[in-house]
């Protein structure tokens, strides 16, 4: 029996793992383990359990799944192009390409560079991921679940609550490339209200708070949502760039389920940012990368 | 006379400059302007005040003024290092190394490539920036201002609201080099409280969260300045690493009044990712730049 964790607390861990050895009915066992809670309670689950388990380091296990996903399975990777009639294209051959970048956005993200799939290092991260994101929204809004701030972000329009550059210049800030639609500030009209009141701007455009709208949970869904994705892959391409690396992989439970916003906003924030040179992948079976490779690692 | 402009409401913008002609009395004036006020209601000025405006590009004033104050003054510019019994550190003479780095942090981020008084580039930002944090905290917290955000801030522990690396796997996870001190997700408490509660972890600490302490005002603003500042450091430093730049500025309201926090938190981000190769500094004159390059611009 293989089990991927991810941070749940020792209850949820502990049930999951004894629902398992009942159905198995005494046939022998092995739990090869992975993720953060199997750590951090391994003596907890040891003395209820009465066995070891098999702990593999979840990195390594990630790693090894992705690879083996990328490089045997046609059809896995795919990208994300909101300018085509068909947004989403999957790779149909499975070339792999060395090193390449896997961006694992969980509560926080994690930038590993991979030489093989033995053979990888973390080369950055950040602390601005998943957890901050649903954090911050399961404050502001009535949202109770993940999937419900995803469902508002798609029914919002940042532009009632980040600044933009048109907001601020009236037009655009040409001399240093700044269109009037980008957004200078994430959430920055929440604070500065009056100052951005009822106007039309020197382009002509009516200022979207003209219209008495107050912020909504749609707005700040989407805007946070915005932010966070932009921020992760800006980081991203950075990272990308200073070690000369084309092909970047997008994994974690913040992409789990594919949900096409966030998918659009991290490819658009590589294409953008690398002026098209780079691209931004993902992955079908995203969520069971750890499993499938603490799995892989427990056949050798 | 030389004025210079933040993103003011038009009737904040007239009643200032109003009030200066009105107290010259007659005599002839000059206005040099710049900031997005400037552009955005040149109209509404020129048709109220009878009078054209002289205006300046604000990232040409911005640099002018920078250049003036790091290359003139001694003592203008300093940087902050914890670890020393007096952190704040002058510098007293004025080599002046190009290019340097400005990372203008106002509602949003500019990060300029300087090669000369005369000569810059922007090569990156982020929408992530002072706005953000003054428009989260302003909804967040109790805070009626930015002063009184820092305020809060200073008596805040992050702990209690952070995700923490040892508060996933109980300690560090030393084989990619992440301290269990180090942040995991910003925030990434507020989410997840049902699972880290009560208990001691692997490594013997006692959770913060264990108290049954709630989410202080405190807490959230010291982890989102945190957060934010850390951000800013970090994609200033990608930036410093791939132009290979020593010297990064820092400026704009985001660090105006010289708050030690905030000048803490980049600092730290710069040393911390650089592994002590690159530098931040900043201007006791923050606050002056753009008037003082448009006061110097209008001289010739």
């Amino acid at each position: 029996v293989f089990i991927v964790s991810e941070t749940k607390d020792l209850d949820t861990l502990l049930s999951r793992l004894l629902k398992i050895i009942s159905e198995l009915g005494g046939k022998p066992v092995v739990i090869v383990g992975t993720g953060g809670g199997i750590f951090k309670y391994n003596t907890e689950i040891t003395k209820r359990l009465g066995m070891q388990l098999q702990r593999e380091d979840e990195m390594e296990c990630l790693i090894t799944g992705l690879d083996f996903l990328i490089s045997k399975i046609p059809g896995e990777v795919f990208s994300y192009d909101e300018r085509l009639s068909e947004p989403f294209r999957s790779s149909h051959t499975c070339d792999i390409k060395y090193p390449y970048l896997l961006v694992n956005i969980g509560s926080g993200v994690s930038i590993v560079k991979v030489f093989s799939r033995t053979n990888f290092e973390r080369i950055g991260g950040s602390s601005i991921g998943g957890g901050t994101l649903w954090g911050l929204l399961s404050l502001l809004t009535r949202a109770q679940s993940f999937d419900e701030m995803l469902r508002l972000s798609e029914k919002g329009d940042n532009r009632n609550v980040d600044m933009l550059v048109g907001d601020i210049y009236g037009c655009g800030y040409n001399r240093i490339g700044l269109k009037g639609t980008a957004i200078a500030s994430s959430l920055g009209k929440l604070f500065r209200v009056n100052d951005v009141k009822s106007t039309t701007t020197a382009c002509g455009e009516e200022n979207p708070l003209g219209s008495g709208k107050g912020f909504s949970d749609e707005d700040i869904s989407r805007s946070l949502l915005y932010a966070v994705s932009n921020n992760i892959g800006q980081i991203a391409y950075l990272e990308a760039r200073q070690h000369n690396i084309q092909n970047i992989y997008f994994g974690g439970s913040f992409i789990g389920g594919s949900h096409e916003q966030t998918i659009r906003t991290l490819s658009y924030a590589i294409r953008f940012w690398s002026h098209g040179e780079k691209q931004a992948y993902f992955l079908r079976h995203e969520g069971y990368l750890g499993a499938l490779g603490a799995f892989l690692k427990g056949m050798k």
